[in-house]
């Protein structure tokens, strides 16, 4: 399987660095990148990326898909009234057919807006995984783990994390990955984290959780601990192996500096954070002191948007705006959260075009009226683009969007279903 | 000259307030809203809107059009460096036509998005007048005077002010007016904010203007006068009439209460205010005053883009963000400052869609995978919509945009003279 994109220009953090170039897909990887135009084999797959820009697909570092079918729901609620009021008594009647749906639901805006990974965590993962690979996305999914004690209860919700390991890392050729996710330090007692930080260990994946979202849950943990959530999981060990913190926002200098130390990775959701009145993540202390902060959406109800395009924008305003310091985050920065940072962060080969990467990767017209003129690609795309911009998406070779339309999602379909099933959880 | 509407949704601000209906255009008001089909003349133009919710047309209360032109130029600069580097230096090379083009580029964006009126302020104003009364837009043109003395160049400016009032109030059936417009207290010496101010009383037209846009604007003001911008114009007898000021981040508690006690319009402008690093206005402290806050884009290059919807969007956002309340600022609050204020801040009888007003309405679908489901009309439009789900725009009876596709502008023609010009303004 070989696919050829001509004539495409390759987006660069400045105008001077964007350059028209040929580009190779041998199978799932990227095989050569040229100026002059590639030799192709008799039948391969040729798109015209004339007037288009391709960029490393994007990748969003925390989610909940199936929360697509609970958009709307909500408005000016805190988190915890939120989770309380609108959230978990519509989970609580979720069917795993649902949960499928509402997969497919916001896995067909990810991938119309850009996005080829996603870090996922919640309950119905076979639906969830199911959804995935048929969507041809590239995802580490996991089940998130909620219990207070190593009783029966605390057990079974353990091995239903494992379960998640054996069933689904490394499937679809290797485009599935799992991760252990113990949900947060409140909602996880301390045996039962451990348990959880021996599975990720155990099974040599990722651990991922929410940590330090907002500040009556860190000023409850200080208060009844005498410690952040952040000193308490380093005490516990979660931090001996690759993770993935969701959120961070009431986190002070010292946990800044301990999750830089120990190399923890950080999804900013500032969106969600926003959206509950979380707050505002340090997100250029962060990475000032050298922590690799990625980008997620989270959960389609608390955002409502999965557009990783408008993300990258609303992270890059919202910083500047708080610190009132335009330079406190670039349309470069932005970007590399959402792509190199957010691909490290979940353990790929990907998150930038370079021969021998994975050949995950998109491609924008910015010849828009939203966006013309573009005097620096960078720039354009994360302060003037959106999900209309994205006209092809391709994950591991597989082209999953062409030229607008999706290939290996029936949209029409998943919207017929999504409609069908809206009225069970309007109330 | 009729058009029906039928079979469409009214956005209420909540879902129980949401209801079927037909709505008949007579002309350039709303003639009839009735449940069931109304009677149709032959000849009457049907829009079919079943499956839209139609809402009263944005209003984009602050706006720079030409500005389009320079899209993407100087990100992570503070408004003064960006004004004198990346602006000023372009806007001295700028002529009528490539401002008109700018323009056409600008109102393509907006309508595609769903905006019906704007008020501007730049310079080349027949240039823009021309493009918006071909784009067939609603909106309040004025020219941006800046002179320190009244001296023969400070005359000259008011003379320019007051030619666009005497050529452009009233144009194209009413749809264009005109405003007098001293472009901000530290810009223009005070006896041409005096002569100014005459101007607008004696045309009887809006007061528009740029106020406390930045912190250090603000605090070189005050420590040469000794009072802040607020008291100053309102010293001056600036705020006698109708007066639509732009960005009013930094006021304090005094200027707010003199603002709402003076019946000042605020032009909110969040994410110009965030890209430039000016800060984040206090919308919740000025509603609660009982300040008339509208909602602006600002030019496009301190933007970039001329999304109302995600203007309503950040707008709530940034305010939830900041605050650490979810109910800082709601949907419905932001699509009355998008809508209703807006309409008022420009003197339109508009903003509402009731029998009697101007026809000035968009059809939105939000039947689609960035959307679905949408319990509630305004929660899912101001959180997950953006142009794309914007189909139909109407202004004074008159369709802009249908099912997608732009009436009055012809898209391709303008796309290819902002790309033939581009050129001319990237260094």
């Amino acid at each position: 399987m070989e696919t050829i994109i001509t004539n495409v220009t390759l987006l660069g953090g400045d105008a001077a660095s964007m350059r028209k170039v040929s580009l190779r897909i041998d199978g799932t990887r990227i095989g050569a990148i040229g100026d002059q135009l590639l030799s192709v084999e008799p039948g391969a797959t040729v798109i015209d990326g004339g007037g288009k820009l391709a960029l490393p697909g994007l990748v969003n570092a925390h989610t909940h898909l199936p929360m697509a079918l609970f958009r709307g729901l909500g408005d000016d609620l805190p988190l915890r009234e939120w989770l309380e009021e609108a959230i978990w008594p519509r989970e609580s009647r979720l069917t795993s057919q649902d949960a499928y749906w509402g997969s497919l639901l916001g896995l067909a805006a990810m991938v119309r807006s850009g996005t080829t990974a996603l870090a996922d965590m919640y309950f119905h993962v076979d639906a969830i995984g199911k959804a995935v690979e048929e969507a041809g996305m590239r995802a580490v999914l996991s089940y998130g783990i909620i219990a207070q004690d190593l009783d029966a209860r605390g057990r079974e919700e353990l091995a239903r994390a494992e379960t998640v390991v054996e069933r689904w890392e490394g499937r679809n050729g290797g485009r599935i990955r799992a991760a252990i996710s113990p949900h947060a330090p409140h909602t996880v007692g301390e045996r039962v984290w451990r348990e959880a930080i021996g599975l990720a260990r155990h099974h040599g994946v990722l651990l991922h959780t929410h940590l330090a979202e907002t500040r009556e849950e860190v000023r409850a943990w200080r208060s009844r601990t005498g410690e952040s959530p952040v000193v308490s999981l380093d005490r516990m060990g979660a931090f001996g192996g690759p993770t993935l913190a969701a959120h961070c926002v009431h986190v002070d200098a010292d946990d800044i500096a301990l999750l830089a130390e120990r190399g923890v990775c950080v999804a900013h959701c500032p969106k969600s954070n926003a959206k509950l009145g979380s707050g505002v993540a340090p997100v250029r202390a962060l990475r000032a002191a050298g922590v690799r902060v990625a980008l997620g959406t989270d959960g389609a109800a608390a955002n409502d948007g999965l557009d990783l395009i408008e993300e990258m924008r609303f992270a890059a305003l919202l910083q500047k705006a708080t610190t009132e310091d335009p330079a406190a985050l670039s349309a470069g920065d932005v970007l590399e959260m959402a792509t190199s940072a957010g691909s490290a962060a979940l353990g790929l080969n990907a998150g930038e075009l370079a021969v021998g990467h994975e050949a995950d990767l998109v491609l924008v017209d910015l010849d828009r009226v939203e966006t013309l003129p573009h005097p620096s690609g960078a720039v354009s795309l994360v302060y003037a683009a959106g999900g209309a911009s994205v006209r092809d998406v391709i994950v591991a070779g597989e082209v999953l969007l062409r030229d607008g339309e999706l290939v290996t999602i029936d949209e029409e379909r998943v919207k017929e279903e999504v409609k069908r099933l809206a009225g069970r959880y309007r109330n």
